[in-house]
């Protein structure tokens, strides 16, 4: 695989002095006209050989183009806020914004090639790692973003001279350490693991790039016109991309007016006006599809006295199963979806009761803020995972793409619809992690909702609870049925199944909610008590 | 001082039920109204004799109040990535935004008084860690931030009582801990320490209550009612400053007019309609004051062979004394204003080119992002600072404030006027911590920059780095010199002094940026060699 990297590419110094002015100009053009079209993040890989100069690529890149609107990131030793949260989240937290470049090095390859090189995991465990990578660069590759990878090699006679010609100038001998030799012997090993990376994770959208790094001018010159080219072409995509999609929506509305006029064809004239003025009739009023929602026995109730009892004794379970698990280090994430007026809220608040106010932080989901809006969309929930021991409720959450925001038409079909496997991945990384994760749809039938959001309207304190917005979801009922029966079906795993909750009764509403996070976090308790604490220390070495 | 709190105040059960919930919902309705106004953040601290209720009450207002816009943060053992910083930096993180409601456990009032209290610190560093705390709310309490702190108080034998009556009930046998009981043996130190806090930092704009303890019901409802009164005083507060302010600044306008309107006395009419339409002459067009840049002789000048011998001698000690800094985690901050096109970006890059792109970070200053809006000014700049050992380059930096939002209007003037105290105080923290930090002003004349902007209309891959604001910009030369002049005057500390920087050359610029550049990272090596390495390990320890 790395033959042709071993040919001895060079690149004279004429040839060299002739084209960088030019490169660098246009890199700086190519970096000034992304920025200013702020229409996808840029993220550059660079591993490799020891040697190969990745880090002084990573430096000349640096000096041509404009550093202000670089990110450059190295992952070393883990911090324990670091170690405190899924291996992913230090990368997610330094993922450039859209307009932006980010250069990594050390980055997502390093940790799974170097556990691999030393024998710390099997083959399985490797190629689940890389799994792992293909998802992530998948995601932000649906995304848009522009990954590019380079593979900077080096064979091993010629590294061999590399570090001893490094070793020998006392201003580059600094780079050299211990561990570079150490790699050096262990070349053939090495190489075998790095050959699998590159045939595994080469994917149609994120390819790597074998760099020849014997010679620096040539390696230079060939990463920097890469990565021209690539941005170039990708500034150019996105403008195709967005005219077929605005012209597909375009088509699609079109379509979806057909059956109208065929309906009205009877009519004389006018059909247009009228269908100009007239909303279209919700989708759903064909023929009702059967949802998981209507399997739910929504007569269930719970009497005042049975939940108080019940209340407090789960109250006071949760409380101490809490504090064991902050002992443990072992964090909970409860989300929370459901109808206008389901009752999230009061069910929240049961919980949070139960609890000490340090050990949890409740995480209002609504518009994005322009920073989040910046990033991919999974961006936000990232953000908020909380270190190790606590409890995090999202009132709402990133179920919102295959909610509101299909619903809405915010995401166009193909986002929404490749969000229910990113989901399903994001929170498989959550319980890899060992975070306890409880998802809660609580359903109110559409009757019970017209009851409440019209109590909401006659009590004074409780007005501001109802908006415009509410009335305007419910009309859409139909399509949040269909969407909540696809979210339920999709993304409930084994892992982290959905809780449908019987919402009618607010009281019924609570000690479903209650008990299930009581039960959930006991199972997660015993799991990494068996698991025991030593292992547990392991994991927080191994992600550190 | 503490003898109004040890009465005995108590609540019947009878009036407990009567207050609660009216003050439940009230509290609510008050939350709601403070958020939607978004118009400044509630900080609330809570501190006192341990047993006397701190947890409890916070609790209780999470109960109380809607967890979806409360924050509570306990400081306890800092994480790494805090300790590698300044001390306030993970207060300034946690700061809620405006509408929303933080409540304070072991702020940072904890430290300064256990370590008093333990004799780990003398009486006068005591005093100087509330002066501390003083500038610190102060900056935020002038942002229009609400702050209020309790100190919930308990006698010498009442908490005795109440630390045994928590041990003995099981479900609150936790939350005694062997340290609750070494500071039931110092009571009396404490009491003393407490006593100093409250009278030192009982400003004007934010005062200690001190509350009774002993009876929950009481405690409860006085915290309560006192949240309660002091947001809706200081919504209508806010809403009258803003009205008086507005006010103000029409006076102000019509007064800017009056000269004008006398010294066209002689022309016939007409006279409004042509102030109306043209624009007030600059200020400055009257007597133009000498400012320091004056002083700066603008024709040092070097010539392009002694340049590249100094930037290579320059750059290679930079690079050498960044590896150094690197290891003893001394930190290193950049500030760069200075006039457009006066070459900033030239200058920094001639430092990147030095470094490892892993080890810095270039921060271009903008438009704040909404997230920023919604925060004090300078938590912007808090956000960036770094880890131990890196170097951190502020293209444009929070001199904004008393440039740009000066000039510009965007600031009104008791904001940039206090702003000069704020930043020196921001400043002295970063140089407390041991981070060397330089800030340059670039100066080029009046008629260099013209020179220069015509250079770049007329440079095809230079246009975009001109703007209409650049131009704008030039037509308020006079009122930038002299808030220039006053950032300097004020702003130039002992421990953080303005380098001015005569730029009409660029090569001359870049070399006296590098070698004060190395010169300061120099001196910050040496002071840190010298109080060692272990003295820094203390610091880094005392800091955790």
């Amino acid at each position: 695989m790395f033959r042709t990297a071993e040919l001895g590419s060079s690149l004279s110094k004429e040839e060299f002095h002739e084209i960088e002015p030019v490169l660098r100009s246009d890199l700086l053009a190519v970096q000034h006209e992304l920025r200013l079209s702020g229409k996808f993040p840029v993220i550059i890989v660079f591993a490799g050989v020891d040697g190969a100069g990745k880090s002084e690529t990573v430096n000349l890149l640096n000096e041509w183009m404009d550093p202000r609107w670089l990110v450059t990131r190295a992952y070393g030793q883990a911090s324990d806020e670091m170690a405190e949260r899924p291996e992913y989240w230090r990368y997610w937290r330094d993922l450039p914004a859209r307009g932006r470049v980010g250069l990594f090095l050390s980055s997502w390859y390093s940790r799974p090639l170097l556990d691999r090189v030393y024998g710390r995991t099997s083959e399985a465990e490797y190629d689940e790692a890389l799994d792992r990578i293909i998802a992530f660069e998948k995601c932000l590759a649906d995304d848009g973003a522009l990954i590019m990878k380079f593979w900077m090699h080096l064979g091993r006679d010629a590294q061999k001279t590399r570090l001893k010609a490094l070793q020998k100038d006392p201003l580059t001998r600094w780079r050299v350490t211990q561990t570079d030799w150490d790699h050096w012997h262990l070349y053939d090993t090495f190489v075998t693991a790095a050959e699998r990376i590159i045939m595994r994770t080469s994917t149609h959208k994120s390819l790597w790039q074998i760099v020849e790094g014997v010679d620096k001018r040539y390696r230079s010159v060939t990463v920097g016109t890469a990565i021209l080219d690539a941005i170039r072409t990708h500034i150019n995509q996105a403008e195709v991309h967005k005219k077929l999609r605005t012209e597909l929506a375009a088509a699609q509305q079109a379509c979806a007016l057909m059956p109208m006029a065929t309906n009205s064809a009877g009519d004389q004239g006018g059909e247009l006006t009228a269908m100009g003025t007239t909303a279209a009739p919700p989708r759903t009023s064909k023929v009702r599809r059967l949802t998981v929602l209507d399997r739910l026995d929504m007569s269930v109730a719970c009497d005042k006295r049975s939940y108080r009892k019940k209340r407090e004794e789960y109250q006071g379970k949760l409380n101490l199963s809490c504090r064991t698990a902050k002992k443990l280090g072992l964090s909970t994430i409860l989300v929370f979806e459901g109808w206008d007026a389901a009752g999230k809220g009061g069910a929240v608040r049961r919980i949070t009761e139960a609890l000490d106010a340090r050990d949890y932080q409740v995480i209002p989901i609504a518009a994005p803020t322009d920073e989040e809006r910046a990033k991919h969309y999974l961006w936000r929930f990232w953000r908020h995972l909380s270190r190790a021991g606590r409890l995090t409720i999202f009132d709402r959450s990133w179920y919102g793409r295959v909610l509101v925001e299909r619903v809405e038409g915010f995401a166009a079909e193909d986002e929404w619809k490749r969000a229910y496997a990113e989901i399903n991945d994001f929170e498989d990384q959550l319980v890899h992690h060992g975070i306890v994760l409880c998802k809660f749809w609580i359903h109110i039938t559409n009757e019970e909702q017209l009851a409440r959001f019209k109590a909401r309207e006659s009590t004074a304190y409780k007005q501001w609870k109802l908006t415009d917005e509410d009335w305007r979801n419910r009309e859409q009922w139909g399509l949040y049925e269909e969407a909540v029966n696809d979210m339920v079906e999709r993304t409930s795993t084994q892992q982290a199944p959905w809780t449908l909750v019987e919402g009618n009764d607010k009281l019924f509403t609570r000690i479903k909610v209650l008990s299930t996070v009581c039960e959930a976090l006991n199972a997660g308790i015993e799991r990494a008590q068996k698991a025991g604490a030593a292992a547990l220390q392991a994991n927080l070495e191994k992600s550190a």
